[in-house]
């Protein structure tokens, strides 16, 4: 039986309150250091491994965080979750992200659908259609091949895809992968179609509009858009343009699109790139055998997720970390930062992730909680973050804790050799270095050189980011987030702190505004 | 006479802790809301305005801010940098970069140079080079015109420059001014690299190495991995390289360059926009004349800062609010918001400059304070972060100031009409409801849908994103951290906290670790 109850009122959580904080220069910095690492180290899958020995905790500290875990149901909840229990209360849904990987518990019927069936099933008909765009069978007007996808979404149907084509983009180049170049419209602002839309071929362009809804204000209008500069062309935009739409949209028959995919309720915008919402444009831009190695990282990742035993379970305890951090150790941020200049845009789509998820103030019962919940998410590559807002993580008044991510091989294979090492060889060095200046300092008479040290960290190391992998550490985060919202007691799945400044732009929009709002609508000339 | 004394000491800050806070939902959502609008308003240069009606200040916080500036010689220590006093004690260095854009107070002249005519100087000569490159006096090897401009360079040789080219890419596409389009290379990551180069014409690229001190790890690598490239397309790399240094470096007279144009020490890396380091990238990208209207938008920006009356000093106003937030009501990280897709890279740059200048836990002389001081930098633009993040911001444990910033004109001028609102209406329409949805919420009975409000911003609204606008934007950044500097007494033009990583994976790479570090090293194979 599973019971739902805040962090505040588990005793394994009262418990971890009488640790004794660990000091991290004296364990990672001392003569037991390198062992250290080696015992606190996780295997994930694809290769991956979770290192955690830069992180603040200590044997007794991980026996707290197992029985908190236990208390917290974390398993439980999460076989409940993906065996179709309705977790999204809020919106009174099921929660069914990662069944779009296929792999996990046992069937979910919805009013008669076997919901992995559907899912598998719309993958089937994206890599059908992909593969006919790329063999020539489907082509624009006048009979040639599409070269450029273009996705047009926001929020969930724009952060995470776009952070997977990045991701995947020279991985591809180098492997005689990329089908076609991926472009991505989003903001309302209309410079970004207009930018976009410059710099491509819109007679070979393919056009991917995905909102769940088929509401979205900002899509909607990117669409319009986007179909404007087609007829501008001279081009029949319904030869241009696919839907990833749910089946009850106004978009699911319409014919302004040459085919519909659908996804449902059950997943959410930022859990969706292993949906058509992911699955069309990695398909279109790689081939549909490449979002399938995707999927299958994913699903194998979720695998571990599901095991029960915390300390094999890496985003269970990652999860645990995390919390003990932000709520016996008071941490406000956490940054996350990927030593690979193809995760560029992963911070981001974390951001959304996490922060929409669980940055909220009341449990799953409406009740207001008493605790922090989901910290501020920010981040950039390395190393082109240590030349930028690192100064403040080493010797700001803040510590925010750390999660790298670093791979040992480059994706592209071209490298130099200088004073002795190679470009990714120094990546990697610089990683492994920040690890320990961040835990254990350094000191100096001069306070203004002194590092105080004892700044957490975690690593994500892999050998390669490939789409496989790419995929078990989007599941990791996914999971993550997952279980923290549950140790939170918040509903991860719901976002209506969004809903205000919707209902208060159409408000300017209508003229319909007195106060401060009309001051600020006239101030724009609305 | 100047004195540098902590936050802390100052009678005016223990002052401001007795004044009630401000009731955001009362003070703009009550009767007087509109009359707060237009009130908490202060003209910036270019047609920009800074307006703070939306943040936790009422005329009591005002005047106590007030004194504030006066008690801690905000305008006095702000014309002692300008007027060339060492400002940066701890590498005892003067702070010069406002100079570059030619118009604050005296001359200031070191060892015998005067330094505004030594950094005019240097931007007529890059003038001069650009448009020789524009009009085909130089050429590649085989006689053509460059095309594309690749920046080489790492934190404030990239961030900055990126930002600011971003901002006028679009701009100058409808305006007749791209000349080159410009890529940049940061990243130690080879696939940095590789990736840039594979999306180039290297036969028509001018690269420009940019690194103060001629020693940037990254940056020389970088160099290497472009020069290789170029000698396998058989291209003569001397004939397409300049270099952006000080004129003490290695790099200054080398044979390896068309050109060096140079900055010096008085120029932070983080405050180089204005100097070679933009101006090179923007002159070849825009042509000089878009650079120039750039500066003179930065100069009258800092004009109005050098003014000692607050009320009209938006930098010294921007900066006073910020500091009474991270002091007074303990706010740990700011967001900045910019509802314009080009500026989709300046909180990127904005992060570097605030976090690496005022992330520091000593005050200038080496002293630990024991007050909060630089927060978190973080941001996307708007409307995207309404779908990501904002949910975290309404609805969230934490407050989060934010730093919105918004135009009446998109830069292209396409539009459509859609639901009776082009684009731009329905992006100033969503930043208006924003600011009222934070400010004072709304009540509901079901807890989940409630928003608390008082969650406090301010807006930055100008007419279009220009070069001039784009200029005014930056230097009231670049001001707001300084005068924060001084509020906080630390010293904002050095950064320490990044030498430790360096020195550590120098040692990595050497093979001349053991314990912990010897162990991360392993797992990376070095």
């Amino acid at each position: 039986m599973i019971s739902w109850k805040n962090l505040d009122t588990l005793d394994s959580f009262k418990a971890l309150k009488n640790f004794k904080e660990t000091d991290l220069k004296e364990a990672l910095g001392g003569a037991e250091g390198a062992q250290r690492v080696k015992k606190y180290s996780v295997p994930m899958a694809e290769g991956l491994k979770f290192n955690y020995a830069a992180k603040k905790v200590d044997d007794d500290i991980l026996n707290g965080l197992k029985e908190l875990a236990r208390e917290a149901q974390l398993s439980e909840k999460f076989k409940a979750l993906y065996e179709g229990e309705v977790i999204n209360t809020g919106e009174k849904r099921l929660v069914l992200h990662q069944l779009t990987r296929g792999q996990l518990g046992a069937d979910v019927v919805v009013d008669g659908v076997n919901k992995r069936d559907f899912y598998l099933g719309e993958q089937k008909k994206i890599a059908d259609f992909a593969n006919k765009v790329h063999n020539g069978e489907i082509t624009n007007g006048a009979g040639e091949k599409f070269t450029t996808v273009v996705q047009i979404g926001i929020g969930g149907s724009d952060l995470g895809p776009r952070a997977m084509y990045l991701a995947l983009e020279n991985w591809a180049k180098v492997n005689n992968r990329l089908k076609m170049k991926a472009n991505f419209i989003s903001n309302v602002d209309p410079d970004d179609a207009a930018g976009v839309l410059s710099n491509v071929d819109v007679a070979h362009s393919l056009f991917i509009l995905v909102s769940k809804s088929g509401t979205t204000l900002e899509t909607l209008t990117n669409e319009s858009f986007v179909k404007d500069a087609l007829k501008k062309a001279g081009l029949d935009a319904s030869k241009h343009m696919i839907a990833v739409t749910s089946s009850s949209s106004p978009l699911a028959s319409s014919s302004d699109y040459l085919q519909a995919f659908f996804m449902d309720d059950y997943i959410g915008g930022r859990f969706s790139s292993c949906s058509g919402v992911g699955g069309a444009i990695l398909s279109l831009a790689f081939g549909p055998e490449v979002f399938d190695e995707f999927l299958k990282g994913a699903a194998a990742e979720d695998k571990l997720a599901a095991s029960d035993d915390v300390l094999n379970n890496p985003a269970m305890l990652d999860a645990l970390i995390g919390v003990y951090e932000r709520n016996i150790l008071g941490y406000d941020c956490t940054a996350v930062l990927p030593y690979s200049q193809a995760l560029s845009r992963f911070p981001a789509h974390l951001q959304q992730a996490d922060m929409e998820s669980n940055g909220k103030s009341v449990n799953r019962f409406g009740e207001p909680v008493s605790y922090k919940t989901g910290p501020v998410i920010f981040g950039e590559p390395g190393t082109n973050g240590q030349h930028s807002f690192y100064q403040l993580l080493h010797q700001g008044t803040d510590i925010i804790p750390l999660q790298f991510i670093g791979f040992k091989e480059s994706q592209m294979g071209v490298d130099v050799d200088i004073q002795g090492s190679t470009s990714i060889k120094k990546l990697a060095a610089n990683v492994a270095a920040q690890i320990v200046a961040f835990a254990c300092g350094k000191d100096d008479d001069n306070l203004n050189k002194k590092f105080e040290g004892n700044r957490p960290s975690s690593i994500i190391i892999g050998e390669k980011l490939t789409p496989a992998s790419l995929g078990a550490l989007l599941s990791h985060f996914e999971n993550k987030i997952m279980f923290q919202g549950f140790l939170w007691n918040v509903n991860s799945f719901d976002q209506e702190g969004v809903q205000l400044g919707k209902v208060l732009a159409k408000k300017v929009l209508a003229h319909d505004t007195d106060g401060a709002l009309k001051e600020y609508s006239d101030m724009f000339g609305i």
